[in-house]
């Protein structure tokens, strides 16, 4: 079993220290909400459910007794201006923001309220990994070697991951499922994450380079892509770790499926298309140096995008939480109507 | 004025250890053919005409009074295997080899003979550059704004570089060129090299990791790419750094066109295609870590491929110390016709 990446207890918050993995597990004890931006922002905790769990959660660290609605309001707004890509962020703190106004109005104590919301938002996320397993588990069984980008798994989420989730299910069944693992530069979320959750459950896997897709797609050594996303747009675009669109451009070229695996929350139907998504860019020294080594001179200009915008017509198929949908229209559709 | 990669001065060889850069500068004086090997295989010394520059000097190093015919061989044949993708050091190596057996046979003194032939190895190299940034020139000034991946510049090659021959050139003119730098996993050629003799230079880049090609493309911010080559076949197909295939699939879905700079030395009319060229795999910790900081488990799996084979079809042209070549066609109709 992995350690889980967000943990709740007796009133406090445990994130796994992502960023230094898988070298060393460290468990920071998230003593005030600052300390909960800072994970956020830093990417300690990470993957847009794990970091919609750990905002709600995030809410209720060191809550004060005579906390009121603003208050609630006021954490929201600053835990969600940590990192503006990820739409889970934003619509967990909404969830927790409008609990805590019906529990105002009704009269409710606040807390256990707000903390039972929060425990709410993390099973719903545990069952929608499974949910999206299930939806992808056909795909796998018939297209076992899977490439994936970033980190889509455990750690990212709860249990099985999005993208991670149908390959866990195979694999458990005794598919001879074998995942190449893109490393995921700048922050290596590949190499430290996936690579080494995948080795945790036995899943046979081979970390390549960003750089080595298009060489092992023309080897014929690639069934069918799966990358989780950060947001999905009305249109069925979705952005997810900066690669993803790069790997979509090339799996069209070499006529491999490219899936997105999400649950609800990620999709956006406020957003109509990809170009109406922030892209965050984060501090140049995420490429000039990776911990103590720099990689280039320290003055080297960069461009540090965290995520890209995969158009709709390049990704064949959304494994959600409400089934394999196959195209933007019945994503639009299925999620409308889950929405009413 | 960047110091140059390979120096031959009064019987010794001077090579910067290309490994350190650019934080170090680090001139190794090599004393055996081990060490010459030793620097070819660790990529101290590297691009394609380098390599081949050092070894016809790296034949020369410690030469014993009484060598003969059959030493040289054997030194050759040493050196060559220090690396199998790269054309340009099989090809200095056998030219060295023709050269000391017409040295015998006329009974010259083997060693001024060969220093000559290396000597204008090495000036020929110097020429081809200038020429494939004449070749490429035009190009430049209508489309400024450049990507390139790996390093082929003044550091792979000598003064002016190959694929970033036309960027100088251009620059040296006025135009206002800016240069897109893939980082080049895992070794980072173009972080640690290319964007830095750039710098050096004054010519304006932004360095990005290879997995944001497709997002600078998708933006509008490319107008064409330029790589160099480690080995041309007959039918126009390419082997470069590994992650040029990628960024080659990425320009022809954006329309972007894709150059390949190399002088005549890398075109090897006697492989047919790419399917014939040899892929060398490095080893794994290339991937696993960088200097002393790891990136991934040590027991990780990884897949190394130093090159990858970019098909003709994917190609526009070919900028060549022979003039710009449209086609496959002409690349091998130019080059065949300067072989006989």
């Amino acid at each position: 079993m992995l350690t889980p990446s967000v943990v709740w207890q007796a009133g406090s918050l445990h994130l796994l220290d992502q960023t230094l993995l898988p070298q060393r597990k460290v468990v920071l004890l998230c003593e005030s909400v600052e300390q909960v931006f800072e994970a956020i922002q830093q990417l300690r905790v990470r993957g847009a459910p794990a970091i919609g769990i750990a905002a709600a959660y995030g809410l209720l660290v060191d809550f004060p007794a005579d906390a009121d609605l603003a208050l609630i309001r006021e954490r929201a707004t600053f835990l969600e201006s940590a990192r503006p890509t990820a739409v889970n962020l934003a619509w967990a703190l909404r969830r927790m923001v409008s609990r805590a106004e019906a529990a105002v109005a009704a009269g409710e104590a606040l807390l256990p309220a707000l903390a039972r919301e929060a425990s709410d938002i993390h099973d719903e996320d545990r069952r929608s990994c499974r949910l999206i397993g299930e939806a992808g588990l056909s795909i796998v069984t018939a297209k076992p070697r899977v490439l994936t980008h970033c980190n889509a798994g455990a750690l990212a989420v709860s249990e099985l991951g999005t993208a991670l989730a149908p390959i866990y299910l195979a694999h458990q069944q005794g598919v001879d499922v074998h995942v190449f693992v893109d490393e995921t530069r700048p922050l290596l979320q590949g190499a430290r994450l996936t690579a080494w959750e995948l080795g945790q459950s036995g899943v046979p896997r081979t970390l390549i380079a960003d750089n080595m897709v298009a060489h092992v797609m023309s080897r014929g050594l690639v069934d069918v892509v799966i990358t989780g996303a950060d947001r999905v747009a009305a249109n069925g675009d979705a952005a997810n770790k900066i690669g993803t669109l790069g790997v979509a451009v090339m799996a069209r070229h070499y006529g491999i499926p490219f899936y997105i695996a999400c649950p609800a929350s990620t999709v956006d139907l406020s957003t109509p298309d990809g170009s109406a998504i922030e892209i965050e860019h984060r501090d140049p020294d995420e490429i000039r140096r990776f911990r103590s080594e720099w990689m280039s001179d320290a003055d080297t200009p960069v461009l540090n995008p965290a995520f890209d915008v995969t158009p709709a017509e390049l990704i064949t198929g959304y494994m959600t939480d409400r089934g394999l949908l196959d195209s933007p229209q019945q994503l639009a559709a299925t999620f409308s109507a889950a929405a009413d």
